[in-house]
Order: C-alpha cells, then structure tokens, then sequence
C-alpha cells in the first residue's frame, strides 16, 4: 500500500539516547509479538498446544528455563560491558555505528519469528516480494529505469562489490564466448574489439538468441576461461582492502588491480585516469572496469562519477569500453536528499526550495557550506552506471547486516545466474530461486522485513531519508566547525586541532598537533595515544567522555596524496617521507540528534572538557615517556 | 562462565507450537531490554534526554508514530499471510525450516540493539569475543584440536563453502609460489610433485619462512596466476548447484567441477571416486579438492567420509594428494549426538548407554533403526578434513541467517588473510580486524550472540544439541514408518506411499503411486500435483492441512542412480528414460515435538487425513483431466 507521509519527526524512530522512546519501542514490537502467537494459535486451532500446564510444571522445564535465564544474565552483562555507547546524542564520534531505526529493529524482530529464508519463494513469499520491492526501491533511489533494472539485499558491501566484480568479469568475457558461438553476431570485430563491446551492445545481442544462452554462458569466464585476457580493474588509491580480496576470490587476481591516484582532497584523479586507460589500450591491454567510491571508508568523500561517465563517453568514440562499479556501501542512501517528493532528481537551482520546504536543514548556511556542484554532479551520474554496492546497515540506519547491490539492466542477471530444479518454479517477476541470481544461498526474509518497513516509513527521498542524510551532514559540519582553529593548552603547550579536509558528506577527519612541532612522528603518536585514550584501549568504554576512531594514511596506500594536508600543518617532505605515514582520528557523525545547534552547543562543551582531560592524561602518562 | 547442565526440557526451549511459552519469552526478552535501555539511561546520566515530554507532545511525532503503526500493521498481515505454519507440531513437513531456540531469537532480538559489527574488534569487543568462542567451540563439535583450529560464522552455507574453496585453491597453489620464491624449500620437486603436497607439508614449510610469506602469497593463485594448473573439484553428483556458482566465483571455472556418481542409496560412490582420481592422475591433472556431503540437500544422506579419508591417505603413498571439504551445512550440528558429556567421540559400543544416560531418544528402536556403523564412521572422520561447513541456521535451530565454517589447521588463515590499516590492532587470539580472514566484511554481532547463547543454553554434545538431534531424528523416522505400506482409496484406485530409501539423518523423501501405475510421467504429475495442494501454489497455507516440499531427480544431475527405486516401484528402465527424471516429495523433520509417541500418533490421523483430501482433489480436479 501507498502511504500519505506525514511531516516526519525523526525523533519518534529511533529509541532515543536515553532509550526515551521504550515505550512505543515495546508497544510496538509485543502488539507483533501477540499478533504472531495469535497466528501460531490460530493455524488449526482444533490442534491442542504440545507443551501442556503439566510439561511447564516439571522440574526438568523450570531447571531448563532458569538455566537459559542465567545465559542471559552473562549475555546482557557481556553486551552492557563491552559495547560502544554509540546511542549518545553526542560524544560518540567513532566509527560508522549510531542508533539504528527502530521500525527496523522491530521489524527485523518481529520478521525473525516467521524466519523466512529468502532464498526460495516457496520457503518465503512474504518476505520474498518484500526483498524484490526493496531491490525497485534502490533502483527508482539511483534513478534506474523502473521495469529494466533489478536489486537485492545480501550481506553486506563486500559481498555487493564481490557481486559488481562478478557481473563485470562475466559481462566482459561474453563476448569472446559469443564469437565461439554465436560468430555471426560479433563478425568482423576483433579481438580488441569484442573486449571493448558496451553492457548495452552485449546484452542487445544475448536477447536476440535466447537459445544459445545457456551455451554462451557455459563458454563464458564463469567455464574458467579468458580471465587472463579481461585486463586490468581499476581502483582508486584509497583502495578498499575488500577490493584486494575481491580480485583474489573472483579469480582475476591481485595483479589485475590497479590503483589510481587521488587527489589532494582523496578523490580519483581524473586526469590519471584517463591516462592510465591510454596507456594500457596502447599496449592492448583492456580495462575491465573502473570503480568509483561514493562515501570513502577512510574519508567518505565523493568520486566525481560524472567525470568517469563521461570519459568513458569520450573513449567509447575511441574504442575504448571499461564498466563501472560504484562502491556507494556507505554513501548510497544519501542520494536520497537529491530526490523531490516524485523521486525525481531534483534540478540544482532547485535545491534550497525543496530543502526549504521539507526542513532538511536547520540551518541552510551548513548546507551552503556542505553541497558543491562537485557532490551534486557525482550523485547525479549515478544512474548511468552498470552496477552500485548500497549498504543498509550503513547509512541505511538498519541493524548489522544489510547489504545491498542494484544494477542498471536486469539483463545482466542471466549473465550470473543458475538453477537447481528442487526450488525453482517459474514465476513472472520475482525469482522462484533468488540463490541462483546472487552470490550468497540462504538468506534472512528478517532482513528484508527491515530494509523493507524503514523504506515504508521513510521513503528514499526528501520526504523521508532524505532528512535523515540531512541531519547527518549538518551534523558532521557543526563538528567540523568545531574543530576548525581549536586549540588546547596542555602541560604548557599549545595543541592544535586541524581537520583533514572539508567533507563531501557526513565523515569529519581531523588530527591534534603540537603548536611548532615539526616532528611527524611525534604527532602521528600524539593521535595514536589519543584514539587510545578515546576507545576500547584505554580502560572501559562506558566511562569514556569521548570517543572517536583512527586510521593511517601511509605512503603504500595513499602515496603523496596526504603530502598537502601535511606540509599545511608545517612538516617538510623529508618528515613525510622518514614517517612514513600520517595518524588521523576520524568520526563518522550519524546520530540523528546532533544537527540541532542547541543540542551540539550542548556537547560542543563537554566534547572539549573531553578532549582536554586526555590530552592531559597524554602529556602526564605518554608524551613525555618518549 | 561454565554451567552446570541440568536436564534439558526441549519443550522450555521453544516458544511452543501454539506460542505456549509466550510469557516466558517476553518475560526474558523485555528483561534484556529493559537492561539495554538501563545502559543507554546510565552512560553519562549527566547528559539530558535529547527527546523531551514537549517533542513527544508534538503533532509531528504523533503523526510520525502513527505513520510507523500504520506500516506495522501492513507488515504483520504480510507476515500473517505468506509465511509458512511450520511451528505447527505434525502437519509441517517440508523444506528445512521448523521452530527455532528461543534463546536465540531473543538474543538476536537484544543484541541487534547494541548493533556491534564483528568485522571489527574495535567496533564489537563482546560480540566478537562471542564469534571468536563460537568458532572455538563448532571445532571442538568437529574434534578439531584446541588452539590449532579456528571458524567463524558467516552469511549461509554457500558462503562458507565458497570459502572452503578459496581455501583449497590458494593452498593448492602455494607450493607453486614457494617454489618461486624460496626454491631450497621444495628443491627437487617436480611440478607434479609440487601439485600434490599435503596441507600439513605446505604450511610447515610456510612457518618456517615468515618473512617471505607474503611474497608467497603474492605469487600464489591469488595473483591470479595458476588457476588452470590446480586440477579438478570433485563433487557428489547430488551437486548442490552452489558448488557449480563457488567453482564459477573462484575462477577455476565449470569446466573443472566434476561429478562423482552416486549409487541408488545416494551416497557418492568411493570406487568410482577412486577410479576417476586415478584416470586423472594418469593424465596428469591433479584433483584440487573432494567435497564430502553430510546431509544432502535433496535426501539428508551422509557421504562415506571415512572411506574419502582412507582413500586419501591410501593415495598419498602414491605421491597423490587432495584437499577435504565437508559441506555439513545441513548435517554439522549432528555430530554431536556422538559427543560425550566431556565432548569426546563416544565409541560405538558405548553408544546405547550413554544415549539411554541422557534420554537421546524415547524409543531406542528406532535409534536401532537409524545409526548404521556407515553413518558413525562418516560422522567420526570429520575430523581428517581441512574444513567442514556447518550452518547453524539450519540443524542450530538458530533464526536465519547464520551460517560457519572450521578449518582444522588456524595455519590456513593466513593463506588467505588481508589487512587494512584503519581497523588493523595486533591482539593474541581475535583478529583485530576480522574481515581481513573472512569472504565477507561487516557482519552483524547479534548473529554470533544468538549462536553463542543458544550453545551455552545447549552444549555441543548429548547434554545439549545431542538430545535435539535424537528428536529430529526420531521424528523422522516415526515419520518414514508411517509412509511405508500405507494405501489409500480414491476414485477407485488405490494410492501407495514409497518412502525413497531409508534415511542416515532427519530427511524423509517418498513418492505417491497409483497400484499398477506403469506411466513414470503419470506418477511424476501425481507428485507434482500434490505438492501443490500441500504448499503455497494452491491456496491459502494457513488453511493447509498438510505441508510438503518437493524436488526432480533429473538425469542431467542425478544419472541413473534413481533407477533403482523407480524400478522397486514397477516402472521399466525405459519409462524411466522417456520421463528423464522422478518427481520425489521431500520432509525434513525439524520439529522439536515430533519425536514423541502421544504427539506423532495424534498428528499422523490427522494427517492421513490430510493426504487423503488432497487426493481426492487431484482425481477430481487433476489427474482425470490428462
């Protein structure tokens, strides 16, 4: 059913930092609850329950129950001490991890108590036409042509990007299988040729010989053929490591990776790009197909996807044909606060209007200061892309796990899938056996009830997600804000606080200096021993005032890239070169709370009050040792 | 903590057919809430709710809240609608789904409200100690040594099985890089040689050498180099199409899977096995790998692991050796059925008295009837093989998904590890970073929470899982006794029941007949037609007396091996031909309530009932009609 959204209020979706919203949390989960065991009740009600009053007043059943009770003394007990309170308005600023939706939650709850597999439509009809509606919903969210592309859930981004490398692999190779085939329909092309035919070219060609599918498919890479032959896999520097282990599982092999450089602010530089294709298509190797990140892990900055789109419309006049994979794990939601109340992409002039009206931002300056033409170009080209890795369970706001992967045509399908005759039944549009389309067998309905629910609550659009994204970003740059031109005085120095650059979207890195100190490695332990300080490390997570999380930015990965940003702070090359690699903290700001300015006033206060007790305990305890 | 067990009452495990434990389940449950939003009130009580009394107040909420109601309610008529009745005591006989352990659907429930990701120990310390013990423990249900072994959990069976082949192939190709790398090691061997080193062999040399293991591991098949050379993947002719997808992911292809026949019990054949290798080696190819099947997914059988093992061991005397997979996504957890109480392989005359001891079944006979010294062998051998899958969402009675592996040697981790810096920490036993060892990247905490809950509440052995798997077991075969011999009348013909073969596990197959049937594709639509009277194809499944799943023994994947039974029942070898495959009913018996006498008695009326109106619904409505 279509719903009239109401002016979401997103404080009534999420259990609240102080778990303020418990009761409408367990009203609504038992009313499922209870609505379950009416069913379990009402399914042949002539049947009399099998656990009788007598069974329940055994001792072997109350010894039994009181063990299981005590279990979960020591699971709760394991859980309240050893997890991060990311659910604080406002001083966790870690890892990607916040509160998670509650209709989600609920749902995942309540869905788990019917435990369809999703594998099988036999096994889960509910649950399975909730999972092909998720999958339309993330393609209608990339501007995918409704009827012609396709989507799934699965467990997660590496999984999704596993899956993009899949298509990739198989797409390129069919043409090579088509010639052995099928040679009339690629007569005349060369070699060269047939590895540099478009998604759209191959695919038009496959529906016209329905016949010689299966025959195709069998001559394809997936036979263990020409997986030497599909060339070279392009990254961008900031290589994700499930890129690596990607192209170790798929079969084409580290060797046929390569990382493109970024730029100074940690996008692909297009220029390399560009040159890098020329210079392996001079020496007849092909390019199988580019990827572009959209919310880096490490950053999450934004790839220029129009630009990688449109090169590849410049070299195809060449010759020249890669696919393109975006890796959106983590920002893919947010295209979501780029689509009008229609789910139309909404014009760039437009953009204040439709935020004006949908109360996207409490203030429209952090917005001005956020949203380039950069940003809003690279969301925009999303949809001409064969294949996106979008995570739920990241910007999504829904429980681990929840991955998702949609892609352009739904033709590609045929290209990975396979039957087993024991679950497959012929069905007009949604798999009969969705295990034989996708990488993984057995999977949650659970999930899908999740992903499915937060969808309907908040619509992938300005309506609904896209004020979420809204609150994350404004979020981000109240903290970026006040980050900028910090300083602390310490043991009689002066720290510095310097934010790594201005975000593309929701993620804010930042690194503590020593006014004057010119010693890299000095301020690379400075940050280590403050992530320390701001982490499991240290003592106990749930005393902890501030948390944050870290990572290195080292010269095998990121090459001269962070070079910039280090000498801004007043290390010469040499420093970089000898450290090595440059410490950096880094927060993912999701919580839906923090973008209200009287609330991050709040924290601003207690965040510094924070930051100054463990720089101190660092100068008493760890600076001075050295 | 370690428990003292006390006996265990399955029937306070479950929330009960008709939802019996209801109370006990919120008891528990809201307890654990309730904890949990202790934990959020109680970090920095200092810090106000950011959610007031006047935002709770406001219209947006209200509306908010009621928006969320409304997409509940549309949920729980979905879920009520298409979901299958499986908690039903007798009348669900189908695919592999059943009641699931309470503990762990409320402990999925509660930790999905921490939401640690486990893919990093950073974000997730408790739930990853969780997975990390978890793992521990499913090698000690193999008999793995402890500190030696290692597994985790993952997304399903095909998941792990395509990590067991990852495995498989990077190993398989390490002597080769070795060989590059550091040729004193492996001086003197020839490629073949090289081909067919042991796995205990490789990773011995491997330890010698750790600083040149990772330019080994650069130049090993996860370079991309090597794919073609490793030889076949020998699977049973059962072949579950996702070893068809694994082999297709990994890179080595179609072309190198090949099919072991079966005989007309369903269990690969050893001499053919042996016989194949043996051609192979001729030739020169080398096998990479063997899969073992313990439970398979059309007949619950279990391959002769032993005889897979001293075949091994056999050939390694003729310089010939092959990595051991066991695909126990099914069958796993049956192992420990044949663990002590101290986890020690019970020995096969002591097996009376201990399953007696424990109450493993209410009826020996049938346990008589089931456990053939094949099956004790197979179940013990699982300890020689480098890795077994094992799902817990399938014989763990734990919610979807949650499927694991182990791996007998925690040396194979390395073969194929990756690192990232951002979450890279050295720690002793947990890997920092877990996503670096695993096919996946972020994982959800609550899955390894509800498994580690659920093998505290049952341990793995007869105190625990032990006595779970004699119900299922017992269950199935009250179940097979009742389909053997049994007739029915309708529309003047008699209807036969034949039960396929005599099951090893909880897997009860068996076709209807028409007495004096000789038309093959006749019995093949009877089949076919009641199984769409007992599943969600005709009608409403919550009105469906009786539920079934169903499969096709088809030529092209099963040969001959059902010819057998298809001529026990009357039909020719050339029937058999013409029709190309038999139509075959399938029961997985789950129920934790079936095992017992009073219970099955009551149930098998009702549904020889049952039986009887779909049939006479087919002669009216179907099978007249041809």
């Amino acid at each position: 059913m279509t719903y009239q959204i109401p002016e979401i209020n997103l404080k009534a979706l999420f259990l609240g930092d102080k778990g303020e919203n418990v009761d409408l949390f367990k009203d609504v989960l038992l009313k499922i609850v209870d609505e379950h065991v009416g069913w379990r009740q009402n399914y042949m009600p002539q049947d009399l329950p099998v656990i009788t009053p007598f069974d329940k007043s055994s001792k072997s059943f109350q010894d039994t129950a009181d063990h299981m009770r005590s279990v979960f003394n020591e699971l709760s007990s394991k859980l309240r001490s050893q997890s991060l309170p990311w659910h604080t308005a406002g001083r966790f600023w870690g890892h990607m991890n916040s509160e998670t939706l509650m209709p989600a939650i609920i749902a995942y709850s309540a869905a788990m108590l019917w435990n369809g597999n999703n594998v099988a439509y036999e096994s889960s009809p509910g649950t399975s036409q909730m999972e092909e509606e998720v999958g339309h919903q993330l393609c209608k969210m990339m501007s995918y042509k409704a009827g012609e592309s396709w989507g799934h859930i699965c467990a997660d981004g590496s999984i999704a990007n596993l899956e993009g490398l899949w298509y990739a692999r198989n797409m390129k190779s069919l043409p090579l299988a088509i010639k052995e085939v099928a040679p009339e329909q690629v007569e005349g092309k060369s070699e060269w040729e047939l590895l540099n035919m478009s998604t759209d070219e191959i695919l038009d060609i496959m529906e016209k010989i329905p016949d010689q599918l299966d025959e195709i498919k069998a001559k394809s890479a997936r036979s263990g053929r020409y997986l030497n032959k599909l060339g070279k896999w392009l990254i961008p520097q900031t290589k994700h490591y499930s890129w690596l282990k990607a192209a170790d599982i798929i079969g084409i092999g580290l060797d046929a990776v390569e990382a493109i450089d970024v730029d100074s602010s940690y996008h692909m530089d297009i220029t390399k790009l560009e040159a890098r294709i020329r210079e392996l298509a001079a020496e007849g190797t092909p390019v199988l197909g580019v990827v572009g990140v959209v919310g880096s892990t490490e950053e999450g900055q934004i790839d220029h996807i129009d630009k990688i789109v449109e090169l590849r419309e410049k070299l195809a006049k060449e010759g020249i044909y890669y696919y393109i994979h975006v890796d959106a794990a983590y920002g893919g939601y947010a295209r979501a606060i780029f689509l009008d109340e229609n789910d139309e992409f909404i014009p760039y002039d437009k953009i204040d209007e439709v935020y004006k009206k949908h109360n996207i931002f409490t203030d429209m300056q952090l917005k001005d200061e956020w949203l380039t033409e950069d940003v809003y170009n690279a969301f925009d080209a999303m949809s001409k892309v064969e294949s996106v890795t979008i995570d739920p369970h990241k910007m999504g706001y829904i429980p681990y796990s929840a991955g998702a992967i949609a892609i352009k045509d739904s033709r590609m399908r045929d290209a990975i899938s396979y039957f087993a005759t024991y679950v497959f039944e012929k069905d007009a549009d949604i798999p009969a056996l969705l295990g034989a389309y996708i990488l993984e067998g057995s999977k949650a309905g659970a999930t899908a009830a999740a992903v499915w629910t937060a969808h309907k609550v908040l619509p992938l659009n300005v309506t609904g997600y896209g004020k979420l994204m809204g609150a994350s970003i404004e979020g981000a740059f109240r903290f970026y804000n006040f980050l900028k031109g910090r300083k602390f005085n310490v043991d009689g120095k002066v720290i510095e606080l310097h934010p790594l650059t201005k975000p593309d979207f929701n993620m804010v890195d930042y690194v503590f200096n020593e006014e004057g100190n010119t010693d890299l490695e000095r301020m690379n332990k400075l940050n280590h021993d403050f992530f320390d300080y701001a982490s499991y490390v240290k003592g106990s997570l749930y005393s902890n005032e501030f948390i944050t999380s870290h990572t290195d930015f080292a010269i095998p990965d990121y090459g001269n890239s962070p070079l910039e940003f280090v000498q801004s702070l007043g290390f010469t090359e040499a420093e970089w070169d000898k450290a090595g690699k440059v410490t950096i903290l880094r927060a993912c700001a999701l919580s839906p709370y923090a973008h209200d300015a009287e609330v991050f006033e709040e924290y601003a206060e207690k965040i510094a009050n924070a930051m100054q007790d463990k720089l101190e305990k660092i100068y008493t305890y760890e600076m001075n040792e050295q």
